[in-house]
Formats: C-alpha cells, structure tokens, sequence
C-alpha cells in the first residue's frame, strides 16, 4: 500500500490485517494524465475524453451500453493511501474526514465518477468526466439513472463554507 | 462465490482464477430487508429510513459528515453472483449487459446508491435510498457534489424503449 508522510491536522488509522473480499481489475482507462500530480483537482475541472478499454473477457457485459447518455464509472485508485482518516488537502483550509471528501485517500480506494457516454467501438468507450492517471484500473460500469442518481438541490455544507 | 442457474438468454463468463486486489468491510448497513428477495427492485421504491453503522477503527472519517445533503454509498452485495454478464432480470423483457444494468450481479458487485442523509449519531448514519438486505457489508461513504454528480437529462435508452 502506498502511504505518505502525514500533513499538520491529519489522523491515520492501523488497518485490518487481512481484506474481507477481492475485485477484478476489469479493464484500464486511458487519460491524458501520466501522474497522479498532473490529474485535475476533481472531473469538472476538465472536458478531456478519456477511453475506458474493457476486458476482451467481459465483452458481452456491454450490451445495450450504446444506448445509454450517462454512466457511473468505478475505478480503483491503486496509489492512494487507505490509512488517512481525516486528510488536510493543500486546496482546502481545514482537515475534513475522508468519508466528507472525494480524496482518493480513504479505507477501500473506489472512486465513483458520473461520465457523458460519447462513442462505444467494441471495447472502447469514449467518455468525458475522469479525472484519474492513465492505466487506472476499471472495477465497474453502471447505467446512470436521473430517477435514483441525481439530485441537483444536494449540499455538502463545509465546501459551501470553505468558499463563502 | 454464490451463483444460479442461467436463465434463457444469459450469458456466464469464467472468472479469473485470482483476485487483483482486496477491499475491507468498513461497516455494516441495517435495512428492514433480511433477504435479498424481500428487498426493493430499486432504491427509488422505498421511503423506509436505513442505518449505516461505521467500525469505531473509522470513526475520525466522519468528522464534518453532518454537513453534507447527500451521500454516495458504496457496499458490497456479498450474495450477489459475479460471473453473468448478460442477465434476464425477471422484471424486463429482454436479457441485457451487465454494464447497462444496475443488477447485483456483475463482475464486482459493488453497489453505489445515492442516499439522504437525516441524521448523524455517532457511528451510525440514519439515510433514505436504499435497498440492500440487512448487514450487506459497507466499503465507502462519499459527499454527493450536484456540481458534478447531478445529470437529471440523463438517458438509459433500452429502459425508455422497454416502458414505451
């Protein structure tokens, strides 16, 4: 696990010995990005299209994906620390918890990213909305719901405070 | 890993023979459900209040999650079958990919649901917005950003067809 040396204000935590399940590494996303320090702060910062290349092994899992605007994209973030519990990102003014953070650096490294669907070319989906390295594993796709997944009127207090 | 017998249409894939890497359980989340078919076809059926329940190892993680709207959960549907790819869920008409489905089977069934959050209690997070059986394992809480989370013009093209 990659760790780094604790920034004033944070809080690490001792790890479970041993994981409690595993996950497939499922395909690669293709960015502009070839370190971490070169990524976007978070995806709204950038209209970059990016390539998720599944698996050959996974292909059939794609069907219908065409027809779909919008996507919910896991990936796993194999160079983040997962033992910074509460983390003072250099952008932000105070420490937050990783749980009120979207920071890599959290227990189980799985970022969540909503993507605009552009192209699919057999194993190739074209998209816009990452932020991550180029060769970050892909753990997931999932059709995005505007029924159960947005909610525009959402607040996360602390960042609204941190900018007034 | 559990499993079932395909249904007309589906296709199944063998898996890898090891895993790429491991994840932990962070917590426990208590629903009313106790089995997986007593749950909600989706989240968006249910109104019923849920309880999120942190390990004290993580309880620093928490720190300013009060003030946030909205949560991204991330947890791990542990009797979920991981090797369909096409599926025929009972309720649709045709079988469809894996990735175009928000179905608990899937290569890494790792859930992401986005939840209200009324309420926090030391470890324990009362929500709205889910519907998993109770003591499905958690692996990750995250702050729902309507900047960049919120598509409410999203499309799942074969869902719409499938209604019409």
């Amino acid at each position: 696990m990659p760790s780094r040396k604790p920034r004033p204000g944070e809080v690490t935590v001792e790890l479970p010995a041993t994981y409690d399940a595993g996950i497939y590494f499922i395909g690669r996303i293709r960015t502009p990005w070839d370190r971490r320090e070169d990524c976007p702060k978070n995806s709204g910062e950038s209209q970059a299209v990016c390539t998720i290349e599944v698996d050959a092994r996974y292909a059939e899992a794609l069907r219908d994906i065409a027809t779909v605007s919008h996507l919910i994209v896991l990936y796993f973030m194999d160079e983040a620390p997962r033992d910074i519990l509460v983390q003072a990102p250099n952008h932000y003014k105070k420490p937050h918890g990783a749980f009120a953070l979207r920071s890599p650096a959290r227990p189980n490294p799985i970022a969540a990213s909503v993507v605009r669907l552009l192209r699919v070319d057999g194993l190739r989906l074209e998209v816009v909305g990452l932020d991550c390295r180029d060769g970050t594993p892909l753990l997931d796709i999932k059709p995005y719901f505007a029924s159960i997944d947005a909610v525009p009127d959402a607040i996360v207090g602390w960042h609204a405070a941190e900018r007034a």
